[in-house]
């Protein structure tokens, strides 16, 4: 079970009081793994809370990559992020400095998570020129060198295993695996001819991190992490079809014993390359509707390029919009639709502006087309339906 | 029964080629008022289905306002919603010569609707100062020349009574009517204290159109039309919560005879204006899945101004995304998806990118931001799962 005590009795306090959740019910869900909260006891930030009956939280993703390595534009993407409401950065590195930009991203005051496989086959590909030389050892050191530096959870990729790789050879997929830390821990497996050592040494990673209060989010394993005090969520896939969401949630919550449930999107169709954060808010709406706690943010650049500045703004809104959607639906934050609605209704502006989830681009729009009549919009002038 | 011998043998062919379905049962669809061919009889344009079975359909709105009545800044609009895929274009115009525009909207390829109500009231109010001075015959008058100059579908307020307007004025919704239409006709019909007549005289309204073969769009009196052989599309809301889609649009299909279904979005949250062209393809997609079978598009001007180009082009996309999504999840389309996997699965940017909803914005980030190897993207580069 996890250990309640490692959370000071104000830190509970503000988690209830922020997600409207009685204090015993909190500390109820969280002893069971349905809640796991977000904060590395290194650092020193607001915990966030993602599970069950919680508001649905939004990560939004930034990093170098091979191409682009550019330190200070990472750090203001992510800055853009968290200014959009985004409730916690992963930092997905795979070039630069990425010691030097992790270490500026954790002074940021939102939940950090990293893939640290990233991180060691970086390392071997530099050292070495080919990730294949990445050794076990390693890859466990640069998880707990990221446990130790502060980060609040990581993504570990323990379901790929010797068995996995067989079904995925087997099968008629068309793009095989499709996840980056994935498709890498296959190549060295298959090179090496070893069990994944994630998984095969499951046990040890834990003992590494455990006093760190680090979520590992994974595909399985969620029992182990619930015995040593770890907390588990689970990353659900990144593209389904609509009509198998609901099915995909309601077998991942009751196979992983109701631990918070993260799913990247998903995207719902393989066409919408330029918007794919429109298909993404799609399938996250539903997907949280029917029981996803943690949405990552899909940019329009995805399966395109790196993402830029307004990539990451409409990113950010896309997500939000979905989880707020279906917080709606879950009965969380009618209130602030109801007072942007009633001042709708009454031709308040400011009021009605104050209460959306990205009042600026709102504002923006309405001092560009200014309209003749200040109650109305350039929509509908003397013809709007509130001014009847 | 809606007579299937209007249409030539080569038209309903078209259509079953297009819409994969057997012409027997198209024909049957049709004559049961489940499908609804637009297609003025004064046009020459190929005739759109609409309805139980068929592709998820996508309107886009233009038109000109008091604020800003530009023909050619319309014009362009609508050249810009065919182009990236609409399928129809409703002109929404309450300002400019409307006239004229409507002629130049009737040269474009595809089914176009208005909202007859708007030109009687603008004429009205033109004429006296006032919308109320409209009177009935005017009303009328309007529907016809709207009829005879080639227009499509019309919708139709027909909803709106004496007895409607008690339960609106007992009732506490926070905003009242907010249709444009529904709140001048309530206002029109409060003045003068008459029954509305597109209710009361509707036998009459049916004579009128009946000839042109003009679709009507509508909340109810979908029996009438059929018994006249006029096609009969039902409109849905506009805002509803995601959890309340689906029975939303499976009470309407059954109130209705499985009548095609017309959502406005539907927008999901009230707090994204904005983005509201997101929260609609949220809503768009959960309503079409569940039956709803044409997706009027929202742009992210909506609620706060009169849409530019490219609140048109995303406002299309976005519709195109949720209505193709629900394809997907109703058997439809999925080999598009399927060509576009395989050209990903092979790093063959060419080929994925002329599978997409819109090739050309792929094709500017990707111009923009051009990797160093040209088989991957800058998002990954040597860490492409798909390269390993």
């Amino acid at each position: 079970m996890t250990s309640i005590s490692r959370f000071q009795k104000d830190e509970l306090d503000g988690i209830s009081k922020k997600e409207g959740i009685g204090r015993e019910k909190l500390a109820r869900q969280i002893e069971c793994g349905r809640i796991v909260i977000l904060n590395n006891s290194n650092r020193n930030i607001e915990p966030l809370a993602v599970g069950e009956g919680t508001r649905v939280k939004v990560n939004a993703n930034i990093g170098m990559s091979p191409d682009v390595a550019d330190e200070g534009l990472e750090i203001e993407k992510a800055r853009t992020a968290v200014r959009f409401g985004a409730d916690s950065i992963m930092d997905l590195s795979i070039g630069g400095d990425t010691w030097q930009l992790l270490k500026r991203i954790l002074k940021l005051n939102v939940p950090v998570g990293t893939v640290p496989i990233y991180q060691a086959a970086l390392d071997s590909s530099r050292k070495s020129g080919s990730i294949l030389d990445m050794d076990e050892d390693q890859i466990f050191q640069t998880i707990e060198r990221h446990a130790r530096a502060g980060v609040d959870f990581m993504t570990i990729h323990s379901g790929i295993t010797k068995r996995t790789l067989e079904v995925v050879d087997s099968s008629k997929r068309v793009m095989g695996i499709v996840s980056r830390g994935g498709a890498l821990l296959a190549k060295w497996m298959r090179n090496s001819e070893k069990e994944n050592p994630l998984y095969k040494e499951f046990d040890y990673l834990i003992e590494l991190i455990k006093d760190y209060n680090v979520a590992l989010s994974l595909g399985e394993l969620v029992e182990v992490c619930r015995d040593k005090g770890v907390g588990a969520i689970v990353e659900g896939p990144g593209h389904v079809p609509i009509n198998e969401i609901e099915a995909n949630v309601l077998l991942q919550k009751r196979l992983c014993k109701g631990a918070p449930f993260y799913v990247l999107g998903p995207i719902v169709t393989d066409i919408s390359a330029g918007y794919d954060h429109i298909s993404a808010a799609i399938g996250g709406a539903i997907a949280a509707m029917h029981g996803a706690d943690f949405l990552c943010y899909v940019t329009p650049s995805e399966h395109l390029a790196l993402p830029d500045f307004n990539d990451v703004r409409d990113g950010v809104m896309a997500s939000r919009i979905a989880a707020h959607a279906a917080d709606i639906a879950r009965g969380i934050g009618v209130s602030e639709d109801l007072r942007c609605s009633q001042a709708r209704a009454s031709l308040d502006w400011e009021a009605m502006f104050n209460n959306l989830l990205d009042s600026s681009r709102a504002n923006d729009v309405r001092r560009e087309r200014h309209p003749r009549d200040p109650r109305t919009c350039t929509m509908c002038g003397d013809f709007c339906s509130i001014n009847q």
